[in-house]
Parts: structure tokens; C-alpha cells; sequence
């Protein structure tokens, strides 16, 4: 058995569960705590400290999230190799595609196609007098936004504006923007970075075309299949020879990503979309080795959605792992704020930043001053802080509500990602089609996307598996919807 | 001599000036009026309609900055072949460069070290107390910008602001907006476009950026020479292949375009920057013909100040003669409202349109639905008219406070674009360096901008040029600094 003998302090400065879950990663890391050794279970340990169950239980979590520990079930914890976790990881593989598959290029739909097609289906539902539950993972919920709030900050802005406001600013945008958020960033993901190093774009999709220029046009992108979709038509407009790489429970196969052969990857590790798998330390690190082998290997981190986490503290982002300036990291307030919103950030490694500033410094800033002085003050006076855990609660209780109502469902599905992020998948164990899911849900008047639609390469999933968002909807409409669903999806 | 019968309305729905106007293009266009016939002296045809000379004046200086007709010194105005002016302005080419000068790639300056420079030099003024007079070109001046009424205009519509307001709008923009910016488009620039036509976007760049998905990556562009440097350097940084082309006194040399073997031409036919040519409708014609000769060819119109034009009515854009789906429309409001408003529009011809709409329809927008709203109701309600006519009134009187003061240097210097936008071109006479005379100007505190700047081939002008931007220096300024410049630039 091994000796967890935790000095823990009462000073409450750093909660109990925090201190355990510290010590036992400092032990792991140290090389102290060796793979594959038992660690004791949460009933022994909670006796031995004198600390409550709940609490070692929460530092477990905290630990299995973040890979630094496996659960066996019946069995109990078990330290993972930091290094190693692909080994482990190996026989599980949930999500196993082909590695080579070919790329499908779909011709996409128009917008004025989709418009109609949405406009027909709401006409239809409306003249039926149907309520439609529609569990998409895109949208968000507002209804709790400060709209005072952000109206009295903009009036206050809009009271002192000047000429100096309304002239162009810094191509990165503002200053004391890039400063906040560094300061945001630092705090609440870990991210290691100075706000020189910093742009601020009109969303992601600038923010990639933007990076486009700095990497330039020859490059072999490796994503993670599935993945999200827009970025990946985004990559394909850009010409880039895109990889599509296996999955395994810990996310991108790094076997896969070296046979593919690609200088760049792009990975969302805190809550990849649409699996939800959170990447373990040992494939982060895996990933960075892969990165620092050689020149010009990137790594883009998108951290679309980390902020809502609700087991544990959040899981650092990777860019605050990389000690080799090898992480592109992109964040949004899109999903944290509102879509309207149009700003995104990208934090530049130092060897790219060089190339920005010497190629791409003429690229005008494409965010008013006025929206960038209006987010700062939302963020640095605390409305942003307080929303976000706002928030968090009322996507926990939507989160938990879900879970819950899918209990009828667990002999028929796996159901994955539900630490963090907006959306569960849910892939099923019985050979249900992926096509038969979607209709029958839609003949229950309920609204789910099929994982298909996230593959990028050629192949199908072995299992069927499709997705549920639960942001945009309420507690009430998520009970009837799942109500729903088990009925006509049991068998 | 020609007979010159016009059946004038005195109903008050059009100027009388406007209806000479009119009556004259139009019997140049229907051939009625032949190459190289003699208008009646404007005495004459005043006389004659009984109107006042100035009224026929500013008919006959519409006509000829349009190039319809062309005034000959001591002679008087002769019709122009509304096919042929290359023949007619082929002997007078102001702007002689080689038409195959290879690319001139500048290390660009890193924006640190333009900030610390700038930063150096306004310690060093702040020091010595001295007051710098800079005819920025690309300055301009807000000190007149109804901030009361923007900042209305934000609170009204964050009053109403909800949800949807909130959430993500149509990747071109939302429809109420490019629906006014159509009809704005329409009446002021001649402008033909439906509003699915137009793209909304955080800035030219970013439109440019787009237009590149679009167009494709293999593209040989072709741009007038000298140019708008910022374009430049976009074009170079999509690795464009990028031809420089010739001008004359009418704007770019077609034979020069045709030689070049480009696909594409970027123009500014309203004014171009920096020379302040206004591009005569034969000039037009021929690269609407160019265009038309080959699928894939296309115009790039950047009309990004014309709203500034001091004589007679506004000349229509390029995009209002062409017929052939053959024009891309970049507009934008940096120079009419603000550089802080990040908003342009483009609109494309029908066949990018469809290409848009088959490849690129999934980049999000770039201006946030709260901005887009506060601009269509800034245009829609009329403040944005009542704005530009104020602006106007402002820009002409230091115009032509400028133009007053330069009287001193028509000797040493010939003075162009004179009719529109907010700069002017000094081309030197008597073999003066471009060097010298910024260098001379600094010794007397005024920063003028030279010409070899905007050049982007290998060559330079044959005659120095400097420009003087005008609009964010007061009246007094002006006439202050130009004295100032006329003490160090006579000889």
C-alpha cells in the first residue's frame, strides 16, 4: 500500500480536495508514485486523513480527468505512467477509425438551402402546434446575460468616447484588452503568456485565416476525427492537405498523427468536439515531444468551450504545458458571452509571433475600439467572472438534469463527455443505425445530431453515436425531450 | 459649330447644370457629338441658354473630369472618343514607369519599431515645444462626428437589445443593413447590386482576405502603379503574383494590363491613391472590354473615398457601367465615418457569388449584430447623409484653403486630384529629389509623405512627387503649413 501521508492545512486557502489532489500529482510526478501501483481507496484514504469521502472522491476525479490516474471499476485507482498513458490507452481504443481514411469532400449546402429547409421545418412545427426539442451543441443559453450590465458599460464607454476612440487602434488590438484577457487566461487556464503575444480578430475563423498567413500555404494539417466541422471546411478553403487522425479514449493516436505526416495539428484537448473526451497529461506531453521533434511542428490548441467544467477545477490548457513555444492557442467569447460577440484571441509562440510581425503587421485590426473597451470593462470590473459561474450552475443543473433523464437509456448507450463542455455523446452498444436514431427521435418531435456529420475522412464510426447539446434549452424541455427519446429509442 | 438646342427644365428636380450636363454626355454617347468637335466656349452656351457661365462651367468640368470631353488650354473643350482616350492621353503620360519593373519586396517595418520611432519623434517635438504640421494622407478628421447622436442611437438599440440581438447573425451580414448599404450604393455611386449580393466584413483586409477564398490562390493580379501599399502588401501576402502597371493621365494603361498577363486588376477609378486620377469612361470601357474578353478576368473597384468630391456631381462608380458581371465593389465607412467603425461591404458580381456561396458560406461574420444595427440606423434614419454633406463642406473649404496656398509653388511644382478625395500630388518641375524635399520640409516642421512610398515596382517616378493629406489639419494648420513649405521649397 502506498504511504499518502498528506500534511493537509485548515487555513482554508486551498480547499482540502485541492491539497490532496496536488500532493498526489507532485508524488506522481516526482516519479514517487510509480504506473501501475494501487492507489488506496477513497473510503481508507478519507479514514486516514480524517477528511470527508466526498472530498478524496473530488481529488480522484480531479486526477482520472486530468490522466494522472485511472479507475478500474471494481478494482479502484491506479497510477498512470505520465508518459506511457498510449500503451494504456491502447486496448480501449472507443473511437477506432482508420488511420489513412481518404477525404470526403461534401458539397455544401447553400445557405439560402439551409435557411429554406430550417424555414420549412419551423413553418411545419408551427402550423402543427408541435414543440420542438432541439438538442443542438452549437447553441447557448441567454436568458441570463446581464444586458443591463453590458448596456450600462457601453453608455459609461459611449459618455467619455472621443475622437481618440473612434480612431484606428493597434492591429492586435487595444492594449489594455490584450492585457485583461492575458491576465483572464493566466488565472483560469493556466496559459503562460505576455500580450505582445496576443491578437485580438472578429472571431476564430479570421483568427484562421489570419494564421494561414503566418504558417503559410504548404502545410499538412492533422485533425482529430471527428472533429469540428467549420474548422475543418475552413482548412480544406485554405488548400491545406488535411489528415484526419484516429481517436482513442484520450483523444488524437500520436502513432497516427506521426504516419500522417503533417507539420500542424489541431486538437481541442480541454473538451474535444464533438466526443467531449478530455486529453490526460500523458498525451498532452506526447503531443509536445511530437511538436518539439522538429522545426515548424505546431500544435493548435482550440479551447472552444473550457470554461464550463463541472467536476473538479478546470484542466489547464495544454499552451500552459509547452515549454517549447509550440502551442497556437484560440480561445473565443462566442460560446462564454454571446455568438454576436465578435471577438477571439489567439496567443502566438514567440517563433511566430517574429513571423507575424514581420509579414502580417498590416493586417488592420478587425474589432472597434469600442467593443474591445466595452469587453475589457466587462471582464476586468468582474461581470465576467460572476456570469461565467453563473453559468456554470445552470449548465450543471441543465448537465446533471440530462444525465439523469438518460439513466433509461445506459443498457442502449455509452454515454462520454460529461465532464465538461455543452453537449453529451451518447454511442450506442446495440447496432442501432445512426440514420434510425435521428428519425425516430425526430418522429417524437426531438431534435439530436448524428456523429457522422463531425467525420472527416471516408469511413463511418464502428458504432452509432449520436450527439445532445442541452445549453439553449431549459431543465423542463430537457426532462420531456429525454422522456422522449427513451421511449422511442428502448428496444 | 455644334448645335447645342437643350430644352431646360426649370421644375427644381434637377439642376439646370445637371441637365446640360446630361443633355451633352448623351449626345456623346449616342454619337451625335463626335471626337474631336469643339464645344461653344461656356460664355457662349450660357449666353445662349440663358443661364449663368458658371452653371454651364460646372457642367463642362463634370463632363471633362469624366472624361467626355477634354479641356485644351487657350483653345477651349473639345468631345472626346469615348473609345479612344488612350490614343488622346498616350502622348501625355504623367507617370511614366516600365510597364515589366520586377517586384520591389521592402523589409517591412516591424510595428515596434515604428512605434518607438513615431514615439521619438513626438518626444522630440513635445521637447522643443514645436507644433508638427503632418498632411497625413490617410488621416482624417472626426472633429465634426455627431458623437451625441451615435451614442443615442447605441442606447435606443441596446433598449431593445434581446437575445437575438445577441446571437450569431448571417455570415454576409445581417439583411436590414445591407439592404440600406444597396440603396445607399445605388443612389450615390450608381452602384447595381441586390442585397444577396453583398458581403458585410470587419474591414477591407479581412474582405480581402476573403475575396481570396474566393478568387482562388493562383492569381496574377495586376495593380496601377504607384498604389495603395496596404493592398500591396495583402496581395503579396496571399502570394498573388502581382504585375505593377503603367498609368497615363487616365489611369491605368490597358496595353500595360493586357501585356502583364493578369487575371485580376485592382483599381480605384473614383480617385486613385495616391495620384488623384479620376479614371475618364473611355479609360472605363476598355477595362470593362478587357475584362470581358476572358471568363476569370476581373475588376477589383476599391471606391474607398469617394464620397469626397468637390466639384460638380459625383462621378458614378465603375461598378454602375459594367454589364458583364465583371467588377468586385469594395467600399468601406473608415474614411466616411470612422477608422474605428469596422465595416466595408463587397459586392459580388453573380458568378463569385456562387462561388461564395459553394465554398466560403460557413466563415462566421465579423461585425457583431449590435454594431450592425447602429450602423443601418445611422444610414437609414438619414444621419449619415446629413454627416457626409457637413464633411464635404468642411473638406472643400481646407481643400481649397490648400489649393489657395500652393499658388506660391505652381512654378516649381504641377498639382493633381485636385477634384476629389482628401490629398493632393505635387509632382516637382525643376528636378527636385523626393528626399530633399521632405527633408526640407521636416527642417520647417511639417511632414509631407513622397510618392516613391506607394511605388511597388522597381523603379521610380521620373519627376518627384509628394502628397499632402489635408483632412485632420485645420484650415489655419493648412495655410500655416504651406507657408511653411513654400519658404523651404522655392528656389
Amino acid at each position: 500500500m502506498i504511504d499518502l501521508t498528506i500534511a493537509l492545512s485548515q487555513n482554508g486557502k486551498k480547499h482540502l480536495y485541492e491539497q490532496i489532489y496536488e500532493h498526489i500529482k507532485d508524488e506522481i510526478r516526482k516519479g514517487k508514485l510509480k504506473k501501475g501501483e494501487k492507489l488506496p481507496s477513497t473510503r481508507s484514504l478519507a479514514q486516514f486523513l480524517q477528511v470527508a469521502r466526498s472530498t478524496v472522491e473530488l481529488s480522484y476525479e480531479q486526477l482520472a480527468s486530468e490522466g494522472y490516474i485511472e479507475a478500474v471499476p471494481y478494482k479502484g485507482y491506479y497510477i498512470c505512467g505520465i508518459e506511457g498513458l498510449l500503451e494504456i490507452d491502447g486496448a480501449g481504443c472507443g473511437l477506432d477509425y482508420s488511420k489513412d481514411c481518404t477525404l470526403r469532400r461534401e458539397k455544401p449546402q447553400r445557405p439560402e438551402e439551409r435557411e429554406e429547409q430550417e424555414g420549412k421545418e419551423e413553418k411545419e412545427e408551427r402550423a402543427a402546434g408541435k414543440h420542438w426539442y432541439d438538442f443542438s451543441p452549437s447553441a447557448i443559453d441567454m436568458t441570463a446575460f446581464p444586458y443591463s450590465t453590458w448596456k450600462k458599460i457601453t453608455k459609461n464607454i459611449l459618455v467619455d468616447a472621443n475622437s481618440e476612440m473612434f480612431a484606428s487602434g493597434s492591429p492586435k488590438g487595444d492594449w489594455e484588452l490584450r492585457e485583461t484577457i492575458a491576465r483572464y487566461l493566466h488565472s483560469s487556464r493556466g496559459v503562460n503568456c505576455r500580450p505582445e503575444q496576443m491578437i485580438i480578430g472578429a472571431g476564430n475563423d479570421y483568427l484562421l485565416m489570419l494564421l494561414e498567413k503566418i504558417l503559410g500555404r504548404h502545410v499538412k494539417i492533422a485533425m482529430e476525427n471527428p472533429t469540428y466541422k467549420r474548422a475543418f471546411q475552413i482548412f480544406a478553403s485554405f488548400a491545406y492537405r488535411i489528415s484526419p487522425v484516429s481517436m482513442d479514449t484520450a483523444g488524437m493516436c500520436v502513432e497516427g498523427l506521426r504516419e500522417s505526416g503533417a507539420d500542424v495539428a489541431y486538437i481541442m484537448p480541454s473538451h474535444q468536439y464533438p466526443t467531449g473526451i478530455v486529453m490526460p497529461i500523458g498525451r498532452r506531453m506526447e503531443l509536445l515531444r511530437w511538436a518539439a521533434e522538429k522545426e515548424g511542428r505546431y500544435l493548435i490548441e482550440d479551447d472552444y468551450d473550457s470554461e464550463f467544467r463541472f467536476k473538479g477545477k478546470p484542466v489547464p490548457s495544454l499552451q500552459a504545458s509547452d515549454r517549447g513555444d509550440k502551442v497556437i492557442y484560440i480561445g473565443t467569447f462566442s460560446k462564454s458571452i454571446a455568438p454576436a460577440i465578435r471577438v477571439s484571441y489567439m496567443v502566438l509562440p514567440r517563433p511566430l509571433l517574429e513571423v507575424y510581425e514581420e509579414k502580417c503587421f498590416f493586417y488592420s485590426a478587425t474589432v472597434s475600439r469600442i467593443d474591445q473597451r466595452i469587453l475589457n470593462e466587462f471582464i476586468a470590473r468582474g461581470h465576467f467572472e460572476r456570469y461565467l459561474n453563473k453559468m456554470r450552475k445552470i449548465y450543471r443543473e441543465k448537465h446533471d438534469r440530462l444525465l439523469y433523464g438518460l439513466k433509461g437509456l445506459e443498457e442502449y448507450f455509452e454515454i462520454s463527455g460529461e465532464n465538461a463542455g455543452l453537449h453529451l455523446l451518447l454511442t450506442a452498444k446495440k447496432g442501432d443505425k445512426e440514420e434510425e436514431l435521428i428519425k425516430k427521435a425526430a418522429s417524437a418531435g426531438v431534435k439530436v445530431y448524428g456523429l457522422s456529420e463531425y467525420l472527416v475522412g471516408g469511413r463511418t464510426a464502428q458504432n452509432a453515436a449520436v450527439i445532445l447539446g442541452y445549453a439553449a434549452l431549459t431543465g423542463q424541455e430537457i426532462a420531456e425531450g429525454v422522456k422522449r427519446l427513451t421511449e422511442v429509442w428502448k428496444h
